[in-house]
């Protein structure tokens, strides 16, 4: 993986001088396109090294291009904030937007060498890790970001020699402190498993670049060079060949049985039982809320179903046995512009609560796999795909001690059509129908085969799909709030 | 996961008797589209419960289609020849061709579950094995393969009751052991397990497919019908549509070093200290071939080089040293046509050796980065993607004690140029020099530039490129057998 960047690589003064001009004019040219057309964001992940001109590289790039459009985040330590929240969280926070460049310093690829270096972790965990960072890189590629990665390389002696630049100069000596040794005495086992990584790490769609980091004007070229040939070929491709489709088609079900029509969705209660079991879910809820543990954990719940099955009322039922300060409703219409310059999932890592919090959604992440498929919004392959990154989504939620709750609130069509008529014949009612609940109600069938597709590829030990039985509103609002309360439960006596 | 599947899914008689004969001669119909048009191999793979009916579908699989044509291979306990190799290997050598059906049973996933349920991996041991999985099966996904992936399921007490009909039934009695009860008394493990391998390997190009396995009619239908459906789609499909490339563009060097020209070609060594050194090396190498731990190992020896950089005479210096039954020369010029129907690996895992056994590659897989992407001949995201495969495949080599060692042997233009006429000029060497040879002259630097980057990207500390200056016959020859010396050494050591 060294073997050239152990070169000695260099590019004189007059050569640099000579280039540097015309590379700057490129660079701001591309940098203006890719902003103009806004068709893929380009992220450019820096690794390497100490000493290796990490950061005096994208100093030259923000003095190169137009700083006002690079986005550049350094990922040391996490602030309280981000501690709070999965690992992944600061990353979909940093993420440039279509048209923009955003530099990463030390992303996910640092800690997890160095905590292999210093042995907090094992082959078989630094593996795992690996796996999850392809899966990740995959997604935002799929997803259209152009991704470079660029490791800074120097040789052992070459680094002791630079240690020792720094360490000389007045105006240098504190970028030298006690964990550079520390990093250096370890060079070798360094070089070993930042080997390992960035091979299983190096894909066709994010190969990572390694760059002899010894001489400032090479480097310089060399990463210049690169991001502009990258910007430039993306930016001059012929405009959007579709990918062919590689995913076989799934099929509904051949007999007429599904998870849906299995449910009998005329369930028993009435008015008194219901208010009673209500003040007694609610009593719990509230209980919850307030447990000593709970400050440890957090609360994901999503609801999805049929267009007024009543998700509003059910959730308007759980918010209502909590304090106001612990909980937001996310309600979740069209993506905004800034969020469709992003990867679809980048709209619900925004509003991942922090710990002791608890985050409603009233539809979700899951419209990629129902109405994105069913309105032909997205391709087959993309929904295809959908279902894995929803699936390594929330079980990072889940590793991170986030109960995730799924509800689908399902109703009949004759019930539907019940609920559709009251609420056009009510007049504060009118405004939750529109013509676009009875186009959707036309495709119930294809929406039915998607929820039990998204179901069966979606539903996993960490995080579940509850169905619930909804023509009865009584009975689901309590199925909903007595579900939220198990789980709740459960967790806390982990 | 299970969700759907555990349902009580039927289909009646009448409804049987009624679809299979249109489905019959459907999917013969698309079987012998899939056999003249040639465009893609199709993969099926089985897994699941016992008892659920994996191997009476198959059969009548084997019935509806052309059994000619169908390629069933079952993965039970390894034969002798494969426990000999490295685990792939059995699976490599049962692929399909472009144009044909396999039928996969109990393949890659079916034994990382088993040994999870029983303890013998732990959990991230067995994410290895999951990662393992997605990158064979994406690669076999990009050289076109159609992956279609059934899993049987059946409940607990759908599983209980099963099997005690087969025992209650003289016929089949046989076929339930101890195994099957040891497993049914593991079934909620093995259901939690299952759940997570299908969930992580299930990707958009591959996604399992869970099939009710309780009743006959209805999981025979449920997979002729998705079958069908997935070779129709592929076969219909309008003709290759390239898909957009998403590789960063990879760039030479911006000075004018490199790994190649870095080297001092010209090394010293005279005809009577080359004889002296022969003797001494190709003797070590015969005593090592017979040391007692030979036999637990094997060597694959690559050799790549410039045309006429005496590749064939190394490779005979190594040979003379050897017992004729131990080693197999293999010659790579253009593929067979069995060879193109196939992922271009495929044609190398033939011929990997057997314990104890050495192969000797004279051109080798490495022509997919070198020939192959200079010439155009595969597209930037195939060779992009390449290095990654091939890592993979050499690191499931040294993972399997095989001693991998790659030799680049090196030449300027200058010594090619008067090699190439001696060769003209030499009755008996004239076959040796073609007008190809004279055309890959004129891309010297190209070819350069794709050495120097196969160097980085598949050079590891398991397989390292061994770059041998090879204007001096004498002093590469020496080099070369002196490189493999060591490395066997180094390894009986271990």
């Amino acid at each position: 993986m060294f073997e050239s960047a152990s070169l000695k690589h260099s590019v004189d003064k007059a050569q640099f001088k000579r280039e540097e001009p015309k590379l700057r004019e490129a660079l701001l040219n591309a940098q203006f396109d890719l902003s103009a057309k806004k068709k893929f964001p380009v992220l450019v992940v820096i690794g390497g090294v100490e000493g290796a001109g990490k950061g005096e590289t994208v100093n030259l790039l923000h003095e190169w291009m137009d700083p006002r459009h690079i986005l550049t985040s350094a990922f040391d330590d996490p602030t309280q904030d981000e501690r709070e929240r999965p690992p992944m969280w600061r990353y979909w926070r940093a993420l440039p937007g279509k048209g923009r460049l955003g530099i990463f310093f030390g992303a996910w690829h640092s800690w997890p060498i160095v905590e292999r270096v210093f042995g907090k972790l094992s082959d078989a965990q630094l593996d795992q890790h690996i796996s999850s960072a392809r899966r990740f890189e995959k997604m935002l590629s799929d997803e259209g970001a152009l991704i470079l990665k660029f490791w800074f390389h120097l040789t052992k002696k070459q680094q002791k020699k630079r240690l020792e630049e720094l360490e000389a100069s007045k105006e240098t000596r504190w970028r030298v402190t006690e964990q550079e040794w520390r990093f250096f005495d370890r060079h070798d086992k360094f070089e070993k498993v930042a080997e390992h990584y960035l091979r299983r790490t190096s894909t066709g769609e994010a190969p990572w670049i390694v760059v002899a980091g010894a001489d400032p004007h090479y480097r310089a070229l060399t990463v210049g060079k690169t991001l502009l040939a990258a910007m430039r070929e993306r930016l001059d491709e012929k405009p959007a060949r579709a990918a062919p489709d590689k995913s076989p088609p799934l099929l509904p079900s051949v007999d007429k049985l599904n998870v849906i029509r299995a449910l009998k969705l005329e369930q028993p209660m009435e008015r008194d039982e219901y208010e009673r079991a209500l003040e007694k879910w609610q009593g719990r809820l509230a209980l919850l809320s307030r447990h000593k543990r709970f400050g440890k954990l957090a609360v994901v719940a999503v609801f999805e179903g049929n267009d007024a099955a009543g998700k509003g009322g059910a959730i308007r039922r759980i918010t209502q046995a909590l304090d106001a300060r612990l909980y937001r409703g996310v309600s979740i219409a069209a993506p905004t512009e800034e969020e469709r310059a992003q990867p679809y999932l980048w709209r619900f890592w925004r509003h991942i609560p922090r710990r002791g919090r608890i985050s409603i959604f009233d539809r979700s992440w899951y419209g990629r796999v129902l109405v994105e498929r069913v309105e032909g919004f997205c391709s087959e392959a993309d929904w295809m795909r959908a279902y894995s990154e929803i699936n390594d989504f929330e079980s990072e939620l889940a590793r991170h001690h986030i109960v995730v709750v799924k509800f689908w609130l399902a109703i009949s069509q004759e019930e539907q059509m019940k609920r559709f008529k009251a609420r056009e014949a009510t007049s504060f009612k009118r405004f939750k129908i529109t013509e676009e609940d009875w186009r959707n109600r036309k495709k119930w069938d294809d929406y039915e085969t998607a929820v039990c597709d998204m179901v069966d590829r979606t539903s996993t030990q960490r995080a579940s799909w509850t169905l619930v039985e909804a023509n009865n509103k009584y009975f689901a609002r309590i199925k909903v709030l007595k579900t939220l309360v198990k789980a709740l439960e459960a967790k806390l006596e982990e």
